[in-house]
């Protein structure tokens, strides 16, 4: 049953305490095998909180629960996550269930059930047995710490093979802040928030709206700019925390020229997890990224490095160490954007494979087999239209990925 | 390097000679291992001819030689068709390859070059070698004979693992009409006709312009409603040739009650050979009908059918022969098309898994799990919102396939 660690793996990073954050994790017995499957969040009296949602039609409990109490920004103490459930197309039952978990996480944080968040994974079409996790919530509560990020992290796993967090330390008017988060998912990234949940807690203090708009200047090119295999969950949850407990001061206004370090150290944070949540791509052994230039707007270069990136004869062709550019014009062509042929032109790396809409010159195939052999690969394609470019970052199709998805359920 | 025929082949069928057409391969050399690999077809004067062709924005050479032949429909005295080389991302030289190749055949036919049609198949990117097919021609024309269609179906073939053809006999106007075709095709099966050959003859005597329109009605609902992996090719190529042979009435109109029965006969051998691309969709091991009810629009109908076919994860669970209903309602939303989430509902054959919006309350697992063991399936989903349906057809996503996809060159 147990899966190895994906090759492309990165270890978990040290991460300090976030002021105004502590972390629980607990074995609501969600699974058949032992392992915790809950995570207890308590945040400092004052927090914020914003939240980016999946844009999926059919939605579920937990997503539907959160985006009902924060709208565009709003106040949070509270997170409960629970792994082996997604509680999803279950109907009124499932709300209930996931109202009877906020409440009960309420009552013993000793706020209001709307500033207690949620967040399911695991199957769908499952009612979530909520009187397991409430029955642990009381002891989970007793033993929160602000240490235990690795352990909240691994808490959320479903097949997830290794933990995933990042951290980074910004300075707001003078003073270091800390942004810490955590995420899971391994299946199922794709744009568009695709299963995938993620947690970043910060103790700046900043306010509801400013929150808000600063995860939604960087889901886009982060977690919207990761795609394994194009489908979207019905889950997909980030939420980011602001305790304010870090003594800078509140920021206001989403222009604040303050928050600028702070704005670049989240964003990189999120690319972080985000590229974690590709390099734990179920069955991947190739970490890749595809940088499309040349088009004719954002909007088309976006659509052209995800249709390649999603493209299966491209990434069965990578997992094959196999150069097969031609794949690659086929994904281009397929994009349904405008191309100029006669001046496309493809690279792997540093090496020309095609150029000016034919196989280059100076294509080598010595070198291109060496440098397809590299766990971490980049597919550069200009389309020579225009000047606007995208990046997505995408891994390998492999037997592995059919193997662990032909029996998730078994 | 031998693969096995797909478990899901069904078996060539007779064709007797459809008058005005003559079939012959050849050898040119253009794969590594002694095969045939060259297909030259001769209709008799006056053969009228309708193409459909990739929509994809690159494009290949014989595409864009036949497109600028035929417009909405001509005349053509030959074909010729070559595996081992798409001839696409060639450039100049590659339409100047092409070109060479219509002028020989033209020659040795005795009609002009613009009559003669052209098909490439294989790996693109390479420059079509077109002495080696010239240098056959004169050969092959000598051994035209009114039989050998399963021959010509074998020339075509790429990573096919059986040859595929499909016949059927039509009346018009009380005169017995035949139509047969074959076609290839087995990875990037797509719709928009996606990496396909498929070409149908007919001893009808139809004008160029109701050929055309008759191949536009009936490609949406055949050609274009099969998927293997979503990924579209660069020389897709439907041509339909009718020679006018069997006596039966000219039809100079679309409209033409007297079409009605060879309009249906032809949807028919258009479906089949549409469906037996599925059929070798590479390493498939179930054939599965995806039917969505209740849609707002045809439009969104045939988007929600083709996300649920194309779901990679939809596509391993069906491998893996769990009915994860739960992953359809996942590819369901992202199509992003109006769906009520309350009354939608899933079946896989007769066995209901979801209605309303949840699980069904007579929902068994043991019956359902001995349907998923079936290699023909039909997963059904009905959205809720309106009444407009459609139909694709698709395969399993299996080890296989990411095997074959990745090692083609090598």
């Amino acid at each position: 049953m147990s899966t190895p660690v994906s090759p492309l793996a990165v270890p978990f990073p040290e991460i300090a305490p976030v002021a105004g954050v502590e972390l629980a994790v607990g074995h609501a017995g969600l699974y058949k095998q032992v392992r915790d499957d809950v995570l207890l969040m308590r945040f400092a009296e004052g927090t914020t909180c914003a939240g980016v949602f999946t844009q999926h039609a059919v939605g579920s409990a937990p997503v539907d629960w959160c985006k009902a109490q924060l709208g565009g920004g709003g106040e949070a103490r509270g997170l409960v996550v629970n792994a082996g459930c997604a509680n999803a197309f279950t109907g009124k039952p499932g709300d209930e269930a996931a109202k009877r978990v906020a409440k009960a996480a309420a009552r013993l944080l000793g706020c209001r059930k709307r500033e207690v968040m949620l967040a399911s994974t695991g199957v769908i079409g499952v009612l979530l047995d909520d009187d397991k996790i409430t029955a642990r919530l009381h002891e989970m509560e007793a033993r929160l710490s602000a240490g235990g990020w690795a352990a909240a992290a691994r808490a959320i796993m479903t097949t997830d093979t290794f933990p995933k967090g990042s951290v980074a330390t910004a300075v707001i008017d003078g003073v270091p802040v800390r942004i810490a988060g955590i995420c899971k998912g391994s299946g199922m990234i794709a744009p568009t928030m695709a299963t995938m949940l993620a947690f970043v807690a910060t103790d700046a203090a900043i306010a509801p709206e400013v929150l808000h708009a600063l995860l939604q200047r960087h889901v886009g090119s982060t977690f919207n700019a990761v795609t394994v295999d194009g489908d979207r969950s019905t889950n997909d949850t980030c939420l980011l925390f602001a305790t304010g407990r870090s003594g800078a001061p509140l920021i206001r206004r989403a222009g604040d020229k303050r928050l600028a370090d702070f704005s670049d150290k989240l964003g990189q944070v999120m690319l972080d997890l985000a590229c974690q949540l590709v390099r734990d791509g179920e069955g991947a052994s190739k970490f890749v990224k595809v940088e499309v230039t040349g088009a004719k707007t954002p909007a088309s270069a976006r659509k052209i490095a995800r249709t390649i990136a999603e493209s299966p004869l491209v990434k069965t062709a990578v997992a094959g160490e196999d150069a097969n550019w031609g794949r690659i014009v086929m994904a281009v062509g397929r994009a349904d954007e405008p191309v100029r042929r006669e001046r496309l032109s493809i690279r792997f790396g540093e090496l020309t494979a095609a150029e000016d809409g034919a196989v280059s010159p100076g294509y080598d195939e010595a070198r291109m087999s060496a440098y397809m052999k590299r766990a971490e690969l980049e597919i550069g394609v200009d389309v020579g239209v225009g000047r606007a470019s995208a990046v997505m970052w995408t891994c390998d199709l492999t037997k592995r990925y059919v193997e662990i998805n032909g029996d998730y359920r078994s």
